[in-house]
Parts: structure tokens; C-alpha cells; sequence
């Protein structure tokens, strides 16, 4: 223990594992299909300041455990320096055993920085000055993080209103060989009962240049935007859901519910229902016809902690994770679009993992060819998207809907340093696949082995997302 | 890795596990007491086609699978022959890592054919040729399939109505030893919600050769039957529960419930539940009373993918899981019954993994002597009897409930070939079992764990259905 | 296998954890801040009179276990004496592998008395002989317990009317270096829709010497008896919460209520879900501004078996879980207490293992300084408080709440004998540290590792509950 203790078998619990790891997975591209990266940034290609704002700009999972450790606010989101707030999450850091976190960190500073010492209270101000120096000395800015990372592709999210004013530029300027597009994320359109929706509507009738007075219209509009997005190269959507729970809804009720939430006066729980119930059939049909990919994000608990999310802020560490969705809602939505022949591509990302293994045995019903995956489970999402969740989804969800389809992992993340997340995730699955070899579960060929290694780490998002990367 | 590579320590992870199967397990005889076998095929006891018939004909898994890798339903449940389906079900093979479909098929070719090579692509047609040429040399019927397997006594399901004709010639005639009984399945009675069930009351009039014209009636009518079955051997009943809210019940209203179900109106939510909370009551009361074991496998969403199971059929692969039921639903039932002292042997199957534990309390706070194991917990059930699945149900409900009680596997299975399934679940037990002794959690006699594996792999399902094998 | 095989590495399954255990965790003082023994029994401390009076006296976990096992209830909470009661428990005992019970019993022989030997039915009665001789030699009686396990402080748990006069008598006449406090628990106030309610408030009434006329003063009544239960030296409290909807509600509401429940009237769904949210407000609140710890219990479903806890009793192992408190109820809770500012330091302990991970996730939500780890997971509760039920909170709630932060296990026992359930905690603990080490999934300096360990079985708790022992 003690110093230099990074280990390249990490997390590769046996020999198998190991081999599949270093001869298959570790050096393939990275095809990063859901992301939070602001445009501008990647657009720009600033140089970083210094390790403090990487680390702690924007990391809500950084807030949250540094708020458990009774750090006050001023050294997460207040008004002290970077260096402050690095300084504080440093002292943390070597009690953050068990979390992501560390991890992540680790292999942060391994890959980018060469650093192998675990930060501590003790070499906190020298690493900050290393990576300081090498930031200058390397000019580290987003693209050498996502060059040094062998990024292919890169997906960020936008509104419908949003111009893509960046991802246009990025376009014609180029961008050194890596693909960035954007995927469609109507959620303020689906949150009709939400303070803001009137006004929302207004920019989204401005963007669409179209009137928008009506649901249908509404409905219009955001497939006039899709369209562009598919235009600017996009081929995803992103629905965040909270909770659901299907409801029966007529064209004639949904518009009542569209004017009431025009006119700001309260939808009740069943208006709600039957809002977001016509809501997603109409997306649904919408990607379909699109040939978009539908991602459902689904069982968020926004703002748990109301007050602090009104004084410190959205996206902030206040949201935590709602158990409320039952699986037939999804499944309604489902069925319906089949029966329409109108399900587009699907991807579930349930966030309650206790319903992970219902996901997945939903995704597989309504599978069908000539897709590859038609339906299916995605990874592990938010909390859940640690080396013990992953872990778990490869172990139980492989039983259910066949794990070689996966489009495999993403980051989620608003930081350039996340990628090896990929890593830490391609790590578990060779470390799962060869548990299973090493049991006698699986004995197959090399060459199948290699295949379904590169197919759920690269080329399966490659040939669903329809990139043609080669 | 490659071929010849299938291991006799499959699932085996330690030394003692090992020795614990091979010197107690592996040889014990089969009780399998419940499948979905069909009668008339043990009776006739024809020799099988080849290997495509016996894989694809009826196993929804497989169909399942197929689907996710985009197959087109030709080659599923459509007019292809039953060689190309096995050809296209050969090709995806080897990318069935981590799902049980691949260890139960290489099961099942090492165990009736000896053949230890992994299935695929390029020896796909050899494989074909060598299971037929073994079909015809071996006449392999379903019988034969039994007895090389070492099955003492099989328990197919049945409508009340049920003429059990194949059953009775059975009887008469003899089948070489293996014991078959009929478990009761009276879900056609359970579902009043549901088309048919009208129609479905004239059937059942007419097998009990009595009116059925009132609630009361149909019990009395079932009851018949049930004693009928009994008279045929049968000492189980089955009974498949989509969801369940229990909801307190009158007579007149469960009479004046059926009367609506009858004329073909549309019952409430409401409704359905108390006809339901007052068929399962009536339904304990009778098992009770006649010595009948009451099997509950609850949370099926039947029909999850609706259009296609109209276009394509019940029972093929479009059925999902649902997380609906309430625990404390269960709970009443079972503690109405306990009040009148008329609490059946009762197995709960939760098909919600999540709630796998709450059913294992559940079962724990219902027994009582001098029955052992009067309420248990069921094997992993439907998409949960895999490898997985069954070594975490050990893990986890044996600290709730004692695990030496349960009495073990059985297939549901529709296939003759799918007795490897026992041994499967034998040998993740004795793997589970040595690790308890080698991480010190367990430390009485050789003989006792004996003891524990033979009970839960035979002698508990012999005494708890009182069959009296030997 | 056989005799003497007691491991001392138990449940430590690789080299790295075993030595931490040893060197950090094994000789700690032990922190038992939440039980349910006698305060009667710890003053009077007298010899106990048989193994059999020990572990067979209150301990419905054994009770449960022989019920399953069919053993008559004679022998279990009847008239049989407490030595025949044991000689049907050691029967069954060689069969209890991969419970609990099997373990505790295990470590309670040997750490108590020396025993290495499994017990069964053929040495039964001569461990019976030896643990009696044992305690006649030795006087071992509650306290030689607590000091043979080197406790330090025990906090047992008493109704807000109770006159605490034995924590008065052992303050007064000293407890040989042994603290003892009393958690709070006001769980018969907050169940008014119970039989009893108006009872209890007359009771409360006459307690706190006011009159209790209405909920406001039942309020008023409670804070005084928590002001003298912190005089008495008590900082927690403890609050039983079978199920909880969060309803609003308005003060005249709460009033109406009460008067309802006063006057014996059946309160509907609706009122019961006001009162309970009325009720944990305003505890929470008298808790914050008291400086009280509240440990929340969620989720029992009491008396599952109504008959049987009728004619045999209450805690008798009748109790089963509930899985339908929906986390939207708690998080409601902490939010409001939060926008007040009046959130105590706050322990969640679902009952439902499969909502751990939920509530992990929301206690991090609501932590902030400078309190370490304000609000918290607590220790795995109930039925999850075996060595599974541990490390999976480890494995999984490490990555959503920094487990380092945790204020560690506790027994919840009515047992003298359970101390050793920390010792298990322990190595539990140390076990999974050492896999994270081994895993290269934490690499920090040694010291750190020492400094997790002693704050998570110690040092935390002692900050956490303001105990300064030392």
C-alpha cells in the first residue's frame, strides 16, 4: 500500500478476464453516445485552468459526497476558488473507499496525468501543480482529451429550440476527426404541468417558426426540429421521465389539458397522465418516422431536496431516485407503438435498479427483426453506472436479453476527463466474460469471444446508431 | 478454449462444492413437479424428429432470443422447417453468452448426445446429422429422455376440465416406472375478467356434470373435479396470478360479480379484485380440505407485447414480467386461511426477483407444525431459474428462510430434454453450499450436509407431495 | 468437518482483509446504540439460569426457524421447559445452514463459553451441561456479557411515558463503566388509528403531568418527556413506521383527526396518511430542537399473521415486510424538515432490501455541514442484519453514500448474548475492504484504512451520537 499503487489489472479479477481485456478491448475507439458536454466548450477547445475546475465545475456526484462529509457549501458550489474546493475534496478523498468516485479519479490522473500516487491532505498541493503544469505543457484542452481517449463519436444534448449554433460550426470548421452530434431532448414540452411551459412554447413556436396553439401544433413543431437535428447529423432523442404511469387519453382531451397547461392553471395527476401518455406515442411515432433512436430515461426524483435545489440550484446533487413507475406504463407504450408498427429503435434506462431485471425482460418482448437489438436495456444509468452496478446488470440482465446486443456504455457526464469510464466499464465486462469461462458457462471460440467483446464496446453502437465510422 | 471444452465442474467454483455434487448430487433421481409436458406425447411416446423439433417447437426462451438478434419470424414460429430454424438458432449461438439458453443447449448435447462441442455456424450441420443419426439408433422418445435422466415422477398441468384421458390410459397401461400425475390449474375459473369465460363455465358444467350458474356453483363444480384429480394421483394445484390486490368481498357481491362476468360486461378494477380475493379463499379452503399442495406463481404481465401475441400466439415469447402485486395482498390471503385453520402446503413464486425476499418473510411467518416447510418459497421461477438467479435465491432467502426446507427444482419446462435444469440447480447448490463450509459459515458433519442435499434435490418434494416413491 | 472447526478466519475471505480485521477491527470497544433489552435485567443483573433461558426466552428469529421446521408451538413459546425447548432446537440446528442463526450460535458458543463444537442432537445435552457449569463459575449474567464483549454503551428503547427508573437506579448506583442510555419511541402516539390510542394519551397525560386534550398538546406532552429522557441522558430517538404515504395536511385537519381517534372512530386511509405526516413533522422538528438523533424504521408489516399473533403474541415472529412505502413519502419529510432548517441528524433503515439503494441514494440528497453524514443508510435492519445482507449493503450502498461515514452496526437484539453480530459486522466489513484493496479498486496509504475501519466501528458513532467516551 502507499505510494505508486496503481494497478493495470484493475478490477480484472482473473486470468481470462485479463488476456480478453488487453488483447480485445482496452484499445478500441470510444463511440460516446450520450453525453453533457456544453458545445461551446468543445467548440472552442479552451485550455483547462487547473485539476479544481475539471474536477469540480460542474461534478454533481463530487457535491454530493462532499456534502455527506459536512463540508460547507462555500467549497462546493459557493464562491471559494477551485483551488479551495480541491484542496477540501482532496482531504476527503482517501475516505471515499468503495465509491466511484475514487476510481474514477484514479484512472483520471493515471491517463491523463500519469499520476499513480492516491491524492491525499498530504500531496494534494503537488499533484495540483503537476497537473497544472502539464495542462500548460500539453495544452490540454477538450478535443486532446477526447483524441487521447480515442473518441470516435461524441453525442451531446440539446433542447428542440436550441440553434446547434455550435455543432454547425463544428460542422464546417471540422473537428479533427471526431463526430459530434446532438440528441433531441424535448423534455420541457413533456413536463406540461412544470412552471414555464407557456413561455417554452413561445421559443419552441420562434425556433420551429411556426404558430404553436394546440398540442398537434405543438407535435408539429418539435418534428419541424427534429428534422433539422437530423440535418445537423443527429440520430438520437433523449426523454427524461421522472415517473409514469399510462393513462387512456383522446386527441380532444389531450388538446383541454395542452390550453389549461397554456393558461397556467394546474393539471391535476390524471391530466398528467394523459399528457405524457399522448406525449411519448406522438414522439414515439415521431423517431420512428424520423429513424431515430428513442432513449427513455426513466425514474428520476428531481429536486428531492426542494429547498436547496431553489437556493444552490438545478442538477446541483439534489435529485435522487424515484420507485414509482410500474412496468406496465412502459409496456402500454410499447405495445401500442407495435401495433402501429411504429417503435422506433428503443433503449430503457431505468434508474431504480431494483427493476433493472424487469426492464430487461420488457426490452426482450418486444424485440424483432430485422433490428439487432431492437428494444433493449440500456447501461447502467446515473447512480447505478459504477463497477458493482455494471457489475450486477452483466450478471443478472445477461440472463434475460442477450448481453452481446448491448450498445454498451456512455458517459453521462459534463466532463472532458470521463472517458475512462469506458475503460473502467470494458475492464467489468471482460472481467464478467471470463468468470464465466473460468466457471466452464461459456466455451465457445476465441474469435467468438473477440467478436462479442468488440461488438459490445464499439461496433454495435456503431451499426445502431447507423455512424458508419469507418 | 474451442472444442472439447465442456467441463464436468461446470458451475463448480470450489473444492468442497465439487466433492459435495459428485459424491451426493449428481446421482440422485428426478421429481419434477412441475412442467408443462403434454401427456399425449409421454403416452405416445413417439420418436423425435430431430434436433430442431426438439429445441424449437415450443421453447419461448429460445424464441425470445432469436427475436432480440433480429431474426425474422419465419424462422421462429413460422413456416420455415424445423432444420433452417435449428441453422438460424445454430448461427446466433455463440453470442448467447451469460444467457441460460447457452448452458442448458450444451446441457442437453452433452447429456443425450455426447457431444461436447460448442454449437455454431460451421458445425451446425454436422451437429444436426449426429443428434439425428443418435435419435433413430437410440430411439430417443420422450420416455427414453426420462429415464436417462433418472426421473421417478413428473407432474404435467391441466384444466379442470380436463378429460385427463392420457393420464388415466397411463395409469392402466403403465410407463416404465416414471410416476406422471396432473397438477389443477383452474385459471380459467381465476380470470372472470377475461373473453370466454362464459363459454369456459359451460365446458367445466360439463365435465362436472353439474349446473354452474352462481359462484358458488363453479367452486362446487371445481371441487368435483378436483377430487377427480385427486382420484387420477394428483396431490398439487396450480395457479397462475397475473397481479393481485386483495380486496374484501361478500358473497352477494362475488355472486352478483360473476353474474356480470356471465352476461359478458365488463368488470371494474374493484370487481376483479374481490372476485379474485374471493376465488383464491375459496380455492385455499378446497385444497385444504381435499390434501392438495396450492402453488401461487404470481406476476406474469401475459400478453406484455399485445398485437404480436394475436398475430403470433399466447405462450410464444411475448409475455413479460410485472412488479404490480403487493406483498401484504399475499399476506391476507394467506392469513384468512390460517385464521380458519385451512392453510394448504403452500409455494409462493414470485416472479418479481425483487421480491424475492419479501415472499421468502412471507413464507416464514405462515409455518407451523407439524407439516416442515408448510409455506415456502418456490425455485427461481420462469426467467429467474437460471444459474444466476438460483444461486442468488440461495444467498439471499436462505438467511430468511431455511433453505434445507425447500423442495428443489423443478423444469416448468415443455421440452423432454430439459432435465439438465435439475442438474444445473444441483450443482449451484453444492457450489453455494461449499462456500458457506470454506468461508467457515458452516462446520456441523459430513453427514448432515448430506442430509440437507438429498432432501432439497428429492427426499423434501417426496414427503412434502407424499409421494412415496420407493 | 466435524468437531473443532471453528474458523477464526471466518467470513474473511482474502489475506488483505484478514489482516485488517485483525490488526483494526477485532479489539475494538463495541457501541451498541440501538437494542431492545430489559433495562430491569441489566440492573438486576442476575446469573442467567440455563443456554436454554438465553437463547430461547425472547428470540423470535429461533422461533420462527422451529416453526418452519414444523416443531409444535409447546416447544417453542408453550409451556415446555426452556431445556426441552433447546433440545428441539439443537435438532434442527445442523440444518439451519445458510442462516444466521446458524453462525450467531456458533460465535456465541465460542466467544462465550469456549464451545468450538457444532451443536446437534447428539451432543446437545452435553454443551447444556457445560454452558451451565459455565455460568454458575463464571456469574455470568447481562453485564459479564457486555464486558466480556467490551461494550461500552448500550441505548435501550422505551415508551415517552416510561419512568426510566432502572437507567435512574444504574445512573445513580453506577454500571461498571458500562453507559446506558434509552432511545425514544413514540410509536404508540403515532399510531392513532390503533386500538388503545386514547388509552395511551391518558397515560401520556398522566407522564408528563398535562393534559392531553389534542394533538398539539400530545406534542407539547411528548417534548416534555423527551426533555426529561435527554436529562436522563438519551440523544436518539427510534420511530416504528410500518408503511407511510405522505399526505398533506392542515393543522384543523390534524386536530379533527385527532379528536376522531379519541373518540374510538375508525380513521380511513386518507387520515391516517395526514396524522403520520403530521406527526413526523412535528417530531421531527422537537428532535432538531431537542439535539435527538431520529432513527427511522420503515417498513414492517406487523402481525402479518393476524390469528396466529392473536393467540400467540405480539414479536413472536409474526411480523413480515412491506414493500409499499414509496420513497417520495420520505424524501417529502426531509425536504420540508430541510426548508425549515430543522432536519435532525436523521438514520434511514428500510426494511425492504430492495429499497436500500433508494434510500442511499436519498440520504446523500440531504446532507450538509457541518455534520458528517447527517443524514444516513442505517445498518442493514432486521431480516437483512446477516453477513449477505451486510456485504451486499456494502457492495452496493458504498458507491451511492460514502460508507465510510457510516455509524456502523448495532444488534437490535433482546439478547445479552448478541454482541458477537458486530463482531460479524466487523469482518464482514474488513472482508469487503480487503476486496476492494485486492481488487486495486483502493490503493490509499494504510492509515487511511486503519482510519475507515475504527470510524466505522467506532470513532463515527461516538461523534455522531455526541458520546464522548473516552
Amino acid at each position: 500500500m502507499g505510494k505508486n499503487m496503481f494497478r493495470e489489472n484493475l478490477l480484472l479479477t482473473n486470468a481470462t478476464g485479463k488476456r480478453l481485456y488487453e488483447q480485445y478491448a482496452s484499445e478500441l475507439p470510444i463511440i460516446d453516445y450520450h453525453c453533457h458536454l456544453l458545445p461551446r466548450e468543445i467548440y472552442e477547445n479552451k485550455e483547462f485552468e487547473d485539476i479544481g475546475e475539471m474536477w469540480l465545475a460542474h461534478d454533481h456526484y463530487k457535491w454530493r459526497a462532499m456534502r455527506c462529509f459536512g463540508i460547507p457549501e462555500k467549497y462546493i458550489t459557493g464562491d471559494a476558488s477551485y483551488y479551495e474546493k480541491y484542496l477540501k475534496f482532496a482531504e476527503i478523498f482517501p475516505e471515499l473507499i468503495g465509491n466511484p468516485i475514487y476510481i474514477w479519479c484514479a484512472l483520471e490522473l493515471k491517463r491523463y496525468f500519469d499520476i499513480e500516487e492516491p491524492l491525499n491532505r498530504e500531496n494534494a498541493e503537488s499533484i495540483y501543480r503537476q497537473t497544472k503544469e502539464l495542462i500548460r505543457e500539453r495544452h490540454m484542452t477538450p478535443r486532446y482529451c477526447m483524441k487521447v481517449s480515442r473518441v470516435e463519436f461524441v453525442c451531446t444534448t440539446e433542447d428542440p429550440s436550441d440553434t446547434l449554433i455550435y455543432h454547425k460550426k463544428m460542422r464546417e470548421e471540422g473537428t479533427e476527426g471526431i463526430r459530434i452530434a446532438s440528441a433531441f431532448r424535448p423534455d420541457k414540452a413533456f413536463y406540461a404541468e412544470k412552471p414555464g411551459f407557456a413561455e417554452y412554447m413561445g421559443i419552441l413556436s420562434g425556433a420551429a417558426g411556426m404558430p404553436v396553439r394546440s398540442f398537434r401544433e405543438m407535435m408539429d413543431a418539435l418534428e419541424r426540429r427534429l428534422v433539422f437535428f437530423r440535418d445537423m447529423g443527429s440520430m438520437i432523442s433523449d426523454n427524461g421521465i421522472e415517473d409514469f404511469a399510462w393513462h387512456d387519453y383522446s386527441q380532444e382531451e389531450t388538446e383541454h389539458i395542452f390550453r389549461k397547461a397554456m393558461a397556467g392553471e394546474r393539471l391535476d395527476a390524471r391530466e398528467r397522465d394523459c399528457y405524457r401518455s399522448a406525449f411519448l406515442m406522438e414522439a414515439g411515432r415521431m423517431y420512428h418516422r424520423n429513424g431515430f433512436v428513442m432513449q427513455l430515461h426513466i425514474g428520476t426524483y428531481q429536486g428531492a431536496n426542494k429547498s436547496r435545489e431553489s437556493g444552490i440550484g438545478v442538477a446541483c446533487g439534489f435529485d435522487c431516485t424515484d420507485d414509482s413507475t410500474g412496468i406496465k406504463s412502459v409496456g402500454e407504450l410499447l405495445s401500442r407503438l407495435t401495433a402501429e408498427d411504429a417503435l422506433p429503435k428503443t433503449i430503457l434506462y431505468p434508474l431504480n435498479a431494483a427493476q433493472m431485471e424487469t426492464f430487461a425482460v420488457l426490452a426482450a418482448g418486444f424485440c424483432e427483426g430485422p433490428v439487432r437489438g431492437r428494444v433493449q436495456l440500456g447501461a447502467p444509468w446515473w447512480f447505478n453506472d459504477q463497477a458493482h452496478g455494471i457489475r450486477r446488470q452483466f450478471e443478472a440482465a445477461a440472463n434475460l436479453y442477450p448481453v452481446a446486443l448491448s450498445v454498451g456504455m456512455l458517459t453521462d457526464s459534463r466532463s472532458f476527463l470521463s472517458y475512462p469510464r469506458h475503460e473502467l466499464y470494458r475492464r467489468v465486462l471482460c472481467s464478467y466474460l471470463g468468470e464465466l469461462v473460468e466457471r466452464g458457462e461459456y466455451f465457445s471460440g476465441e474469435e467468438d469471444l473477440a467478436r462479442v467483446i468488440r461488438n459490445v464496446c464499439h461496433d454495435n453502437a456503431e451499426e445502431y446508431f447507423g455512424l458508419c465510422l469507418y
